[in-house]
């Protein structure tokens, strides 16, 4: 049987590298299904890296347009300034409310869909803007609510499983375990600015640099 | 201090007579935030009826376009024709994946924004179409992983309830507590169809009608 899986894929490092353990994992024969979503955010040119990283992979790749800007306040989605001054131990502006419970419940709805067995999903809980919903206890709940929602686990009893292998994974790790892999870095895109180059300053620019550096690898993007 | 909820408000009987015991919760004082979605739905006449409702009770009504449709295969959204055959025992074709989990996810979203303590949902688990995301096993796992993703609950332990008053009632007894509610049937809307006149052939039609039967009323709204 062809093995099926549904992939979050932002356009960021941690979705990309977390794209090609999905490969990985559904072998040559297997079918990927990635979803990106505009929901209105600053950064709209990780889309494109979005699409280029779909690109390398092969698969069907699916832009879902959201509206959750229209409910929250938010420094990713609004005018306000994102900020700079590096991660503290409270949640920053960037924080989108239920952003990724958004992203899961259209992600679970496409995997029963087309008959998935996993979603993939690139969070990480340890070199972190402090995000609620990329945390363990959020993603194992949220599997579960979302199984009991789903038909075919119902009538079946067969679940989907939501996959975030790189949660217990510091940044240096994910960096390693990509070039391994062959990710093509050059094409990911992690800053929360709008520009055409990163800003390298903001908290993801500042994360991604750092575990670059700390990796002894050169981060291949362009900054300002 | 101002008691705010958030109310799916679908326009159909039970949102709305939901929507009055929400009002009936957060007092005469208490605010209210509806919110209705444009998910490609056949019975889009809906989206009037709640925007009815909602004046009804005043409030801040708020229409969120969803592009669930893009990526599931339902009769609800799609082409194909809706089941007049009755209910059965398997999950019918007008089920749509993942519906309520976007729905709560996004007002949960709202919630958090505006700093609500309670979402409500009118779902039912007795009279119902056999929707596994209608069934309190869902409900339950829900409001915890959204809880788990709210930044309200991390920072201060202050949960967001869900609140599905309707859940174990019979859609007699929903009839006869919206009739002591005052809520106004006549401006509701339940069929399936898009047309003028409800079709009374649907599944949503036919539960409808057998209710108000059988407590003994007659429903104020027009049939073919």
């Amino acid at each position: 049987m062809t093995r099926k899986a549904v992939v979050l894929l932002s356009g960021g490092l941690d979705s990309s590298v977390t794209a090609y353990l999905a490969k990985r994992d559904v072998g040559v024969r297997g079918e990927l299904y990635f979803l990106t979503f505009d929901y209105g955010q600053r950064h709209i040119r990780e889309i494109d890296s979005s699409v280029a990283i779909a690109s390398c992979l092969t698969g069907d790749w699916n832009e879902v347009p959201l509206s959750l800007s229209m409910l929250v306040k938010s420094s990713l989605v609004g005018s306000s300034e994102i900020p700079i001054e590096g991660t503290t131990s409270e949640i920053p502006s960037t924080w989108v409310p239920q952003r990724n419970s958004v992203f899961l419940a259209n992600a679970f709805a496409l995997a029963e869909t087309v008959g998935a067995t996993a979603v993939y999903i690139g969070v990480n809980f340890i070199d972190y803007s402090g995000y609620p919903d990329c945390r363990p206890e959020f993603i194992q709940a949220i599997e579960k609510a979302l199984n009991l929602a789903s038909k075919q686990y119902v009538e079946t009893g067969r679940a989907i499983s939501l996959e975030a292998p790189l949660m217990r994974k510091t940044k240096v790790d994910i960096i390693k375990l990509g070039t391994e892999l062959g990710v093509p870095f050059e094409l990911t895109w992690s800053c929360y600015s709008g520009g055409e180059k990163a800003c390298g300053k903001c908290d993801s620019c500042r994360i991604r640099l750092e575990a670059f550096a700390k990796a002894g690898l050169e981060d291949p993007i362009l900054y300002e």
